[in-house]
């Protein structure tokens, strides 16, 4: 005789996940979710993996972990311009996580959730002998045709990029100790990216994704779909006051270190005040231009070559 | 100035990912897929996690890896009745796992997605220090209202099963070296479990999900979601030629190991010939019924009562 009580792996999805779970979601408790699309609409999809060490610190707050597993796929949304729905995640946690983790990772989610109007609608808890990882599909919805795309770029396009660049790079190394990060803002960065859902860019910009794996290594993806090159100006590219006071020796850190999720467009000239205004609240500025050819040139402020020994993250 | 061209990880992508890609991927180019939803459907999303050691064995052929990860995903839109439509994926694998690896494990889903009718819609390849860490996320669609759910048992209702049960669980022992596998058909339905997709279930059954934690335990979810309990008779439940040659000493690890990957299903009296008429070429066999009460209760032929234990795999 057994007695039909959940084993402890349903139990913290009960305590943890079901709280967060939205419409479709049957209470995670089905094998699947049940979702009726939204009428007239087309769905975006993407999926992101984080991995404790690789993508996020171990020590990282479990409520920040929660907030930019969500945040960094919100980003790829924003970057389709699509409004988001539901998300589906896969957790596979070592097996001495404690129970003050999940609820606080999944605080971080709930908070999250709230802000930016997405549900849980299914996944996955397993354990792993290895690291934390975590993996998230969002899903969107937007205008039929009106997604935004990395093709489209035009020779004489200028590049433009949302808010500032090199903040979430520089705030890993000064959660390592390297680099000065007085008040936290630069960490607080790094751990709580800003995906840029809700600007208007459909119709304005010829394309548009966002900054993960460096801004130098990015602008070259906008570039190989369009068969372009382009030229960042250095000087241009916004920086914080904390990546400003952290020195010129990072700059070459804030061009290609990744983990912006900041949007890079190509916008045809003219459009500067259209844009800003599309942007709202989200500061835009124009940081260089594409043009004939297939490489990404970087000029300082004299128009010198600035040189990387690389262009931005690979995993491999 | 930094050559536009793509770093290894993208090459990787672009050799074994892309070619997977279908409708809507947008050739994995782009920072999300964008979809039409078919219309009149309803959407069924389920995730599951695999991570090597845990989930598979770390030597098991990369083309069964591929395809297990996509069939127990599989399994759960079967066991909601939807049929497969496409399917994100991420890969977290270590730093020095070969390229031939990658070309395998794509093989074994190229394979697949003919055999099942899906495609590639997007994902993410990162790297992990720990063990190789898969997830996926599987769409399906389906009549609105149709899908198949866990609740809906009612005493009374008969317990039913597709194919036979304990395979998995077998398979895993016998590549362990502990249980006898002549011919390696055991093994076979470890690493490849077959989804039961396309069974004509709905209005058929009252409940149904998919055999994965193990019988007796999967057996008391959908007691727990009707507040019922279940008899289940150890002697009616269908096992392979493989497993009865492997012994009656492994019955328990039959009924609890979980890896099997069938389908269970609350089926009011009388509908044993519609049953096996809906489910055309798999078979469905009868293995106790539900009544009231709370426990799962497994009867050996005598009418005693079989223990275990545990009822099935938790992972914490």
């Amino acid at each position: 005789m057994t007695e039909a009580g959940p084993p402890a792996e349903f139990n913290l999805i009960a305590r943890h996940f079901r709280p967060l779970a939205g419409p479709g979601s049957l209470d995670l408790l089905d094998d699947g979710a049940v979702l009726a699309p939204p009428p007239g609409r087309e769905l975006v999809f993407t999926a992101d993996a984080m991995v404790a060490g690789v993508h996020f610190l171990p020590d990282d707050p479990a409520d920040t972990v929660g907030a930019k597993l969500l945040r960094v796929n919100l980003s790829d949304l924003a970057a389709m311009g699509a409004t988001p729905l539901a998300y589906l995640m896969t957790v596979s946690a070592p097996r001495d996580t404690g129970d003050a983790w999940f609820a606080a990772f999944a605080g971080g989610l709930a908070r999250d959730q709230a802000r930016f109007g997405i549900t849980l609608l299914g996944g996955d808890t397993t354990a792993t002998p290895g690291p934390m990882t975590l993996s998230l599909t969002a899903i969107g919805h937007i205008t039929p045709g009106a997604a935004l795309r990395r093709t489209g770029a035009m020779a004489g396009d200028e590049i433009w990029v949302t808010g500032t660049v090199g903040d979430g790079a520089l705030g890993l190394l000064a959660l390592q100790g390297k680099v000065a990060d007085v008040g936290g803002y630069l960490a607080g960065r790094y751990r709580l990216p800003q995906p840029r859902l809700g600007l208007a860019l459909h119709g304005m910009v010829s394309a548009c994704m966002d900054v993960s794996d460096g801004l130098v290594q990015d602008v070259g993806h906008l570039c190989r779909a369009a068969g372009l090159g382009a030229v960042v100006e250095a000087a241009l590219v916004p920086r914080s006051p904390a990546a400003l006071a952290a020195g010129e020796a990072w700059l070459a850190t804030c061009l290609t270190g990744g983990d912006d999720y900041e949007l890079v467009m190509a916008v045809p000239p003219g459009r500067a005040g259209p844009l800003a205004a599309a942007a709202g609240n989200c500061a835009v500025t124009r940081i260089g231009r594409f043009e004939a050819g297939s490489q990404v040139r970087v000029l300082d402020a004299s128009g010198a070559a600035v040189h990387f020994d690389r262009p931005g993250w690979s995993h491999f």
